[in-house]
């Protein structure tokens, strides 16, 4: 059952910034949030009515299903939740725009990612709030929380420790998948899949910059990596692609790479520039930000080569707002805000992504999966053109189709 | 939504052994399983159908929730899932009757339990299935995932690791409380408060033996003294208790004692008695059994005091059989099974005792609050009688009347 308030709607306004309907959607958030005191609740499957509902549910009956698992693990699969249920694991460090409020205060955002969990795909998640920052404690607690569970979404875990959290779980059995790297690189691929399609470019001829070399920058240069890796990717091959944080670019000369950043300077930066963002920006066919509000301005767009593509995904306040990144030349523009075109949104890959890969008991979410939910989105929209890259984040019928090619790729 | 099975009825069967009726549910219990593929699923508080619904749920509104928690740290109780979820946490070190299965087939009892949190008590539980027995791992796991619960239910674990995860859990700050320990307690206590009732007998002249010094015979003896100790437990104060373990009573002479058991005879066997099961029972009022069938003949009643109490809780074959033990002059009778009368059930504590403590926001489910419980089970049955001395496991009006007296007591 589900319950509806009578809210004000928010005034929305078109002054190019989101901060009046962010804090209007705020209070009402805050007034929602009190009234339900949590957003998602347990539900029975089977009624528990009769004793005889009992004797099956419980006791005595429940002994059988127990002890086909004790002889045969396997069967934990068919005969229990861990079929359909994800934990949402947190430490609470790098919480939307909000940053280290820890794992309580980061509760309200999965309590959110559950519902989507449950709203798009049908799948059962569960909030794991951790009350460690350290790397080997989350990796323990997530090893040792396994057994319930089909899947592990990580979420707003701060980089770099998200990537050894991520990596270390990849033994696990199930699939460990931090959302902010990859759901986030799935969309942003299928974007410019259709960017291309659209402007009829070819991939391989793109020259591409991205802004922000933290989960969401690493996760979408070693995707268009893999998609130059892989058999099946061809198609989304992206050759020259350099990554830039506050620094600039990542090039194989600069002293002060972190460890995965010198993994990303190996196969990024073909011509190993180095330079500003903005210097380096010059003549490149797309840009991708993943980082800093008002990065960009009109003149750094009109030095790129013609018809840029641009997907600024700086929340809410995006590198360059879309107007002005039209009135410069724009061929294409993404954020990722509601109250634009081309909304990146993760909401149309993580649910897809996990169905797909608990249906087909994937053991983890592989390059191939991932390359095939992103070209399943981009077939998912049917009105193509310069402001539909991408589906309604809303439009149910996305997930059932990203599930479809990932459970595929992940069966081949 | 729920799902109704064509299931066909097991066979009833008198012959005093539950083996038929068992098998028959433990058929049916499987298929069940295969067809629900697990018997908890989430559900949404409030809808997602609209871009303001996500705004409001996620983000950017749900930044405001997370905001007010990060600053004051209490209101993860107001604006979250916390005051209402309960994580039922296993190692799958003692489940059922069928022993060290482990967390993966312990799994379908977790997710029976969480569905009885639910239908009883409107609490939302989660089953955590940890894949350690290490006590000192399993209390680590506890701590690192308190964040998003507001109470933990341990289960099916052994003792006497039980007391120890349990014990070194209690500064927590949510209530912790080991359900085959407290929930069996509160429950034997309650039915032998209205036992008493029933018999016109005094609680404290009464000579107690219990056999079975694991989980619930320890809980049991331990509530029975506390209620000697405290203020308000005067009422159900018995003060001569004899535990027996396999070894026959535990005496202070015993050079065989664990530390726990040492405990225990600090407290119970007044005059410090030593022999059998059979022969400490010999004059006494009351028999416990929650370990052993088959334990007790009808010679061992009759040389009872007459007119004995007999809770027989050993599943499925009690310590002696419900009508041999009233051949043999037992004034009440009661087991652990629901084809009986007097069923010692948990389901009658443990979501009245949670949906009481969260609503107090307790730290802790004190002595107090145990015995509280007990007094409003007893207090619960309306029909009292010699074959009704509990409340059917199965009356929706009992959680809510123990939750309110456990509630009081949280707060006195």
């Amino acid at each position: 059952m589900t319950a509806r308030f009578a809210m004000p709607r928010p005034s929305r306004q078109n002054d190019g910034h989101m901060s009046t309907d962010s804090d209007a959607f705020g209070r009402q958030s805050l007034l929602v949030h009190e009234q339900l005191g949590g957003k998602i609740a347990t539900r029975l499957k089977m009624p528990l009515r009769t004793r005889e509902d009992l004797s099956i549910a419980y006791t005595p009956g429940v002994a059988e299903p127990c002890r086909a698992i004790a002889e045969d693990p396997e069967k934990v699969w068919s005969l229990t939740i861990k079929r359909n249920t994800v934990a949402v694991v947190t430490d609470g460090s790098a919480v939307l725009g909000l940053g280290n409020i820890g794992p309580y205060a980061a509760l309200p955002v999965m309590e959110g990612k559950a519902m989507l969990f449950r709203e798009f795909a049908g799948i059962d998640a569960w909030p794991i709030c951790v009350d460690t920052q350290d790397v080997d404690e989350i990796v323990e607690t997530v090893r040792r929380i396994a057994p319930a569970f089909g899947g592990v979404n990580l979420e707003d875990i701060s980089a770099p420790r998200c990537f050894a959290v991520e990596d270390a779980l990849q033994d696990l059995g199930i699939p460990v998948f931090h959302d902010d790297q990859h759901g986030t690189a799935v969309v942003l691929l299928a974007a410019l899949l259709n960017a291309c399609r659209v402007l009829g470019r070819d991939m391989a001829d793109l020259r591409l910059v991205i802004n922000g070399a933290g989960a969401a920058g690493t996760a979408i240069a070693k995707l268009l990596h893999s998609g130059a890796q892989t058999q099946s990717g061809g198609g989304v091959a992206v050759h020259d692609v350099i990554l830039c944080d506050t620094q600039g670019a990542i090039h194989r000369e600069r002293p002060d790479l972190t460890s995965v950043k010198r993994e990303l300077a190996a196969f990024t930066n073909r011509e190993n520039r180095s330079g500003t963002v903005q210097e380096v920006l010059a003549d490149c066919d797309v840009f991708i930000g993943v980082s800093k509000a008002d990065l960009l301005t009109t003149d750094d767009l009109r030095r790129m080569a013609p018809n840029p593509i641009i997907l600024a995904l700086a929340n809410p306040v995006p590198e360059i707002m879309p107007d002005l990144a039209r009135a410069a030349g724009a061929a294409i523009v993404g954020t990722g805000r509601s109250d634009f075109p081309n909304q990146v949104n993760n909401v149309l890959a993580f649910p897809g992504i996990f169905r797909g890969a608990l249906d087909a008991r994937a053991p983890c979410v592989s390059a191939e999966m991932k390359l095939a939910a992103a070209e399943a989105l981009a077939a998912a929209v049917t009105d193509l053109g310069p402001e539909h890259i991408l589906p309604d984040p809303l439009d149910r019928s996305v997930a059932p189709r990203v599930a479809e090619a990932v459970r595929a790729a992940a069966r081949t």
